[in-house]
């Protein structure tokens, strides 16, 4: 226990727009080859493009009889057009005639129009009183009651885009563009790393009285895999610059695309954990502290090439902290440039809420009847996250939100 | 081809609202044992409650004395207090002394007190001017600088719900509580059934004119996977009776909980799929339509106690019903009734919005500036699901919507 050491402990502050506009490491994970039903969610490494024109030929979209619309010009309920009915189109084959002049083919929705035919006329729209013959009793005009060939998409047009994870109806596109598979991002394989001499495994049965079980790193991994990675467990480390500095060597010749130091909870263990994130490689350590609360002890780094993420020791800090900057993160080096959207809610704020300016606030809420309630305790307390609904964020520029005031929640999911 | 149907054709149409609060079947999927680390956005069968307080110990939050409160009390900056400095708590073990009146130990964030200590002072309010001895200089309140053995969860506490899917926070209070694997619903089987004499497999290289791959079964799959089901393919049928009614059953026998039926496109197919539906046992279709567009042509039944959605031909139309009213009967198979939140958005309406009163309108949309641009051309169209940023709904009630109108768009991810 020696002097206090907050001035001198965080030398490089930065806000949280400035990490996640100025960190920007160059990794990006390899390609791999995947199945479109694997392919939900993950991210293409290329565009893909039709081969052909979708749906690739001309198709009704109504039941009832394909026409030349020329045919059918000046028709009405009391002067109708007379078609002669040359046949049928059959769904799934190649129309077997062509249509003449004054004649319509039945048709039904889905199947493909003969090329001379230029609408579909429903079958509200027709009587049939005569064998062979139909009365037409509303005009058509061209490209009703039909698709175009190409009117899915043309050929070479893009169905799905680096950087935006697939979603199902780009599955579906690139399904009917009979693509199978296609190459994306392989899933950043994310190392957590638990700091704390008072750290168990969540599987030990019984605790010593100044024990806790591992309860961020799991947290951890499920927000990984949120952000389209893959996490492993580097294990717990003892609060010793060492035994630290091994295990993270260790972790990042896995090899692996992200490391998360879940670090320890005392400003000492911060210490050995700077210490030993700066001797992991160059260009080393890149922030060592966010204008965030809770969240001040985070650090930056690039460790020869891998980024990597200090967190603080008090678990909803950790938690807090890995959202707003290390879910970025990891889809940053997926090569994902286009997240999926995220839930939120506006609501109005049940209280005053005080803050520092300068300083970005999560503050974790439980919403109820569209009234959001701050839910205060300790960083350490893990359970605010879990009662909460969700948090808003008061911005770096404000001193505090007054009660009633239209937040803006980030919902939990 | 035979005469108009559109009247007899929809006998039992219902409001989607009708449908989610009426069409409850009583199918729930089995429950099954997993790990902490696969249960990620998995619904408990059962209340998980802590079985001790947690963190279990009274714990520092800061650096710096644990001390008895009233040591402190009075002292400043002018007139500060005097503490022998009777040791150091220890990371991760018990306390090793008692704490005797007018002494503290030095104490670092996140060790245990002595029992008989209720505050912590921080280091930044100590000086250390004589060896073996603290100068207080701000008093401490009880339960300052510290939480409380019980303050994350007491003893019995609910630590996961039936019904809400797990979150990470969650897994996070879970492993803290030493809970290591917990029983949880079996995700649903989706069988899902493509009907059409045109379709073909989506491996399929060459198309013949008038062919098209099945690219909706792809998207519904994964649909179902977003809404925590595990999908399976029923294979491609023809619109005939027979060969329909034989993939139903063999689908249902397999077994699954839920059967999704991709229904033909044509009214003729789409007869085909509601007599083999009504086949499949009793109490058999609950509804024959739905007030809404696209998506009229959707059957609803309970074949033997196995939920049954016939989905409209079109693949616009069955991908929003299967939105609408599919995933909520995912959910409710596996017992969720909590799900999680849907990211959504208010924006303005950028053009007038014609609908029908009486009819739920799903319109597909762009947004750019938040201004929703509505995306419109047929219901046979995939490529407006795949351009759009998500849809809004023109609720029953209403006969359009004007230009400037704020909306609430649910956003696609």
């Amino acid at each position: 226990m020696t002097a206090p050491r907050e001035q001198r402990e965080f030398f490089a502050v930065r806000t949280v727009g400035e990490a996640l506009a100025g960190f920007r490491p160059a990794r990006r994970t390899s390609t791999e080859r995947v199945t479109l039903q694997e392919a939900l969610g993950r991210v293409p490494a290329d565009s893909v493009r039709a081969p052909q024109a979708l749906p690739g030929f001309a198709r009704a979209t109504v039941d009832g009889f394909a026409v030349r619309a020329a045919d059918t010009y000046g028709v009405s309920d009391g002067q109708p057009g007379y078609l002669d009915l040359a046949g049928e189109a059959r769904m799934g084959r190649p129309p077997d005639a062509a249509l003449r002049p004054g004649a319509a083919i039945a048709i039904a929705t889905g199947a493909p129009l003969p090329p001379e035919a230029d609408a579909v006329v429903k079958v509200e729209h027709t009587q049939s009183t005569l064998p062979g013959l139909i009365e037409v009793v509303r005009p058509a005009t061209p490209g009703e009651g039909m698709v175009r060939p190409d009117e899915d998409a043309a050929a070479g047009a893009e169905l799905a885009r680096p950087g935006r994870p697939l979603r199902p109806a780009d599955l579906g596109m690139l399904a009917a563009a009979g693509v199978t598979d296609l190459r994306v991002r392989a899933r950043p394989r994310v190392a957590i790393a638990s700091t704390g001499d008072e750290l168990v495994p969540g599987d030990t049965a019984e605790l010593e009285v100044g024990q806790v079980r591992d309860a961020t790193a799991p947290a951890l991994a499920a927000l990984v895999r949120e952000a389209g990675g893959e996490p492993t467990f580097a294990g717990i480390v003892p609060d010793e610059r060492e035994a630290l500095e091994a295990t993270l060597r260790h972790a990042l010749a896995r090899p692996c695309d992200l490391l998360v130091v879940s670090a320890g909870s005392s400003v000492g263990a911060r210490d050995e954990t700077a210490s030993a994130v700066a001797s992991l490689g160059e260009p080393g350590i890149w922030c060592h502290g966010l204008a965030l609360r809770p969240g001040k002890p985070t650090l930056l780094a690039d460790c020869g090439g891998v980024p990597v993420i200090g967190l603080p020791g008090n678990p909803r800090s950790a938690l807090v902290v890995f959202r707003l900057v290390g879910m970025p993160l990891v889809r940053l080096v997926a090569g994902c440039t286009d997240p999926p959207p995220e839930p939120s809610v506006r609501v109005r704020l049940g209280r005053d809420l005080p803050s520092a300016a300068g300083r970005l606030d999560v503050v974790q809420v439980s919403i109820d009847d569209d009234v959001a309630t701050p839910l205060f305790g300790s960083s350490a307390l893990l359970s605010i996250l879990a009662r909460a609904d969700g948090h808003l964020v008061v911005p770096e520029s404000a001193t505090g939100l007054p009660a009633g005031a239209e937040v803006e929640v980030t919902l939990y999911r």
